[in-house]
């Protein structure tokens, strides 16, 4: 792993990674930040974002303004890219921006020519945390948290790993991917026909599947201008069996909010309470 | 004018336009931060944001994380764009980053091929407040920031219409473009070989000139492991003609920052606080 960027960012440092992962079967970068807290003896926990199409693990490092609150909070972030890259892996055939680089959609890829690279699951839920573990002086405790297709990642991953996060969030996440067209795309692709082998992908199903047995916080935020939130059916799938569930998910409407950072740098800091609350970092969320 | 773009945020609404501007003879971008006060009645003061080498007006609206401390104090923020753009304008004929577009450096220049296009001094000065008090409930009350090129544009705008702002701040500079390489390239090129006519775009030449009888209020906050501090002659000339002088500007030097927008996230709100306090929106800097 070698270190390739490092800016002082309020008292802690914002740095850069490049390793080869042999999950992806590729060299990969990263994102951390470090808050000034890092530089004692104490392990500190790690939020992991998870960005959405077209991102790298730069977009929220620059545009979210995450870091001041970070650095107030004591919490290291954790921001990898959004989809295996480099020579030899396979890309949309016509480039298209909702599949292939850019568009891991955080699965591992069952079908051809996608399976060789795409286990961006395996990659964020094994891979990363250990090598965070071998490097940094990270603490057992992880939250996750991200945007669109990367609140999809967070959810699914969250809920299918529920003993290994605090606590999870998302901006105007996929939460339904089998029945939109971003997720019937992506993971009919990588998955294939089978519609059972979608369902591990599915925050909605894995939610009825699971909810009666979880205790995971769970909050969502969906800006009520957001271009996708029809198109796409952001948020509302998730809302809808949270309620008949009657599972305590917190789910915050904000009218004119678009699809933009604008909207995640605007609350970006609620989310961060919210996670280092169920993180033990402070009493009060 | 037009506008061609409004993210809801952090209450407000950061915007942008598009306008044909006569001074520089093309069509430019511009984009405003308006905060959520700005629905009122009241007219807001202004801070103009003057950006570095090339920038464009949306760089500091990205990454700068203004716009929550912004949204608190009731301040809109103006950020231009660095040179004039589009067909017409001539560039570096070696697409150098340090002439030409994206390199206005805000001054009226008065060599060809340049003389035509390229008087970012009084679309600043002029033409750009007289457009947004034509438009927009702004009032009267002004200051001005900028970063490395942009930093020497606020210094420079500022000295010479002290009257105009009610405080001027920089981060990372350009104090003294006779002395560096990049103020001599520049200079020498839009304002030709007579360094008389430098002095007036020079922030150390218009201190010394004038600081017996200015109270400008003015502020530097300078990172130590900035690439261009030596090499450019940052801030340091500046400070020296101001304990020469005994003119009260703050300096502030942070170990270990660079010249990035990390650094400028991580101070800026120092900045709107300086800047609130003299403008007459909060009690205490």
């Amino acid at each position: 792993m070698e270190q390739v960027g490092a800016n002082r960012c309020f008292g802690g440092w914002q740095k850069r990674y490049h390793h080869p992962s042999s999950v992806l079967g590729c060299d990969m970068h990263f994102s951390v930040y470090f808050p000034p807290q890092a530089e004692g003896s104490s392990a500190l926990p790690v939020l992991y974002w998870l960005s959405g199409l077209t991102c790298t693990d730069e977009n929220f490092v620059i545009k979210a303004g995450a870091q001041r609150l970070a650095a107030e909070l004591g919490m290291i972030i954790v921001a990898p890219d959004t989809s295996p890259r480099g020579d030899g892996v396979p890309d949309a055939p016509d480039g298209a921006y909702d599949l292939g680089l850019g568009a891991g959609f955080y699965v591992n890829a069952t079908q051809a020519p996608w399976a060789q690279h795409y286990r961006m699951y395996d990659y964020i839920v094994n891979e990363l945390p250990t090598l965070l573990q071998a490097n940094f002086n990270v603490s057992s405790k992880a939250a996750i948290a991200g945007h669109s297709m990367g609140g999809h990642g967070a959810l699914v991953i969250a809920l299918s790993n529920a003993s290994r996060f605090s606590s999870v969030s998302a901006f105007a996440p996929i939460v339904n991917p089998m029945e939109c067209p971003w997720g019937q795309k992506a993971l009919g692709a990588y998955l294939g026909d089978d519609k059972t082998a979608w369902q591990d992908y599915d925050a909605c199903h894995l939610l009825r599947q699971q909810g009666a047995f979880l205790s995971l916080p769970i909050r969502v935020d969906q800006g009520m201008a957001d271009d996708f939130l029809d198109s796409q059916q952001l948020t509302r799938p998730l809302e809808a069996v949270s309620v008949e569930l009657d599972y305590p998910a917190e789910f915050h409407y904000h009218p004119d909010y678009d699809h933009s950072y604008f909207f995640i740098a605007s609350k970006i800091d609620d989310h961060l309470r919210f996670h280092a609350h169920h993180l033990g970092l402070t009493d009060a969320p």
